[in-house]
């Protein structure tokens, strides 16, 4: 079983999102445990104080140390496995499925979800903390970040999804964007579903599909299209 | 004040996330009005099915046009702006801070959160929505990316983040990461806050923060280093 830990000023923000779905049942299930634990606890100072000004001025609050070491080497004492450490910031580097992958091969995640923007730079530091962002836009927390990366991550456990759908054959898988999707009726207010995909002929559905994944990829994503390019010259 | 409507299987997932921190107050303060429909409400079988098997053959199940369409006519139906509609997919646009700032602009928008693979093709073309994607990884639905994107708007909308912190001044304002912060103490178990931080000197404190944005991006993030190089060529 994964452990999945995550300290976050927010601890609340993910009931609902864990408590539904795949992430429900993954952890009824025992694929995951997801453990919780509030940074603020760990605060000494009477106010609880989690956050201070800026050294050099500047608009925002910056996460201090000291709550989140403590909180880190307390959730660490509790586990066996030490973990790998990922502070959620827009300064990491971008999650890819590349990367979900490799950390659904983990035993133990643990998650910092602080202020988005604002760590002292000592916490990545310090903790040797790998730092991952979810994409290049602001968010208010880590938390929403923390929970995409929870999903992406969980849902390829074995025995997170069930029988009901298959993580294989999906969009990235082999750096292309997935073919597109289609089902019943065959005609919808006149838009119709192609005639490839009605014919019963499997190697022509399959040829389709892959024609679609690569003119979709080529067009909506020309970056993952030439990421393609350059690995396959790598390997040739 | 914005409307943000939410088309998603799973409304009670965004319980939490939206009554915590800034997306609470947001729309305590009457900057946003988020309104979640549900849309197996609008099936028309006894089953209440909103997926069916894909045409062609495949894992997973597709969902379907009927009860998308039903419930999207029927929450437009509800106010008088008609609202820019998004489709929350892996197969989208990539969602930058550029993206959020123009849906910022909105006075409304619809966000379409289904199983996060397997529309059927004819909701994207029928509805004219556009498709973003938060990141190149999978999630098990678009009920997390649509969170994601609401965090990210709502926060730069006048009155979102009070005087508590600034919108302004933050990673990808111009396309690059954001300098390392600091706060107390200036000796935290040996790390120390840079000297020049300590300096009082403003105008060295803003070269040095330059500096670091530059040399942060140019290292982490070759792909936006690029991206920015391309714009001054062409400004050029």
């Amino acid at each position: 079983m994964m452990r999945i830990d995550v300290l976050t000023l927010f601890p609340e923000m993910f009931d609902s999102p864990l408590s539904h779905s795949i992430l429900k049942r993954a952890q009824e299930q025992g694929v995951v445990e997801i453990v919780l634990s509030n940074i603020r606890a760990f605060t000494t100072d009477r106010y609880h104080k989690v956050d201070d000004k800026p050294y050099g001025g500047g608009p925002g609050m910056v996460m201090m140390c000291q709550p989140v070491f403590d909180a880190c080497e307390h959730i660490i004492g509790q586990h066996p496995e030490p973990g790998r450490m990922i502070l959620l910031t827009p300064q990491g580097k971008p999650l890819t499925q590349e990367i979900v992958r490799q950390l659904s091969c983990e035993k133990r995640l643990i998650l910092i979800a602080g202020r988005y923007e604002g760590f002292d730079e000592r916490i990545r530091l310090g903790l040797g903390a790998e730092a991952i962002s979810i994409g290049d836009y602001i968010l208010s927390g880590g938390e929403i970040p923390a929970l995409a990366l929870i999903d992406s991550v969980v849902r390829l456990l074995e025995g997170a999804l069930g029988d009901e759908c298959s993580a294989a054959d999906e969009s990235f898988s082999g750096g292309l964007l997935e073919y597109p999707h289609y089902t019943r009726p065959e005609d919808f207010r006149g838009m119709k579903v192609p005639d490839v995909l009605l014919s019963g002929n499997h190697s022509r559905i399959a040829q389709w599909r892959k024609e679609q994944r690569i003119e979709r990829t080529r067009q909506l994503r020309p970056d993952l299209w030439q990421r393609l390019q350059e690995r396959l010259d790598e390997k040739s």
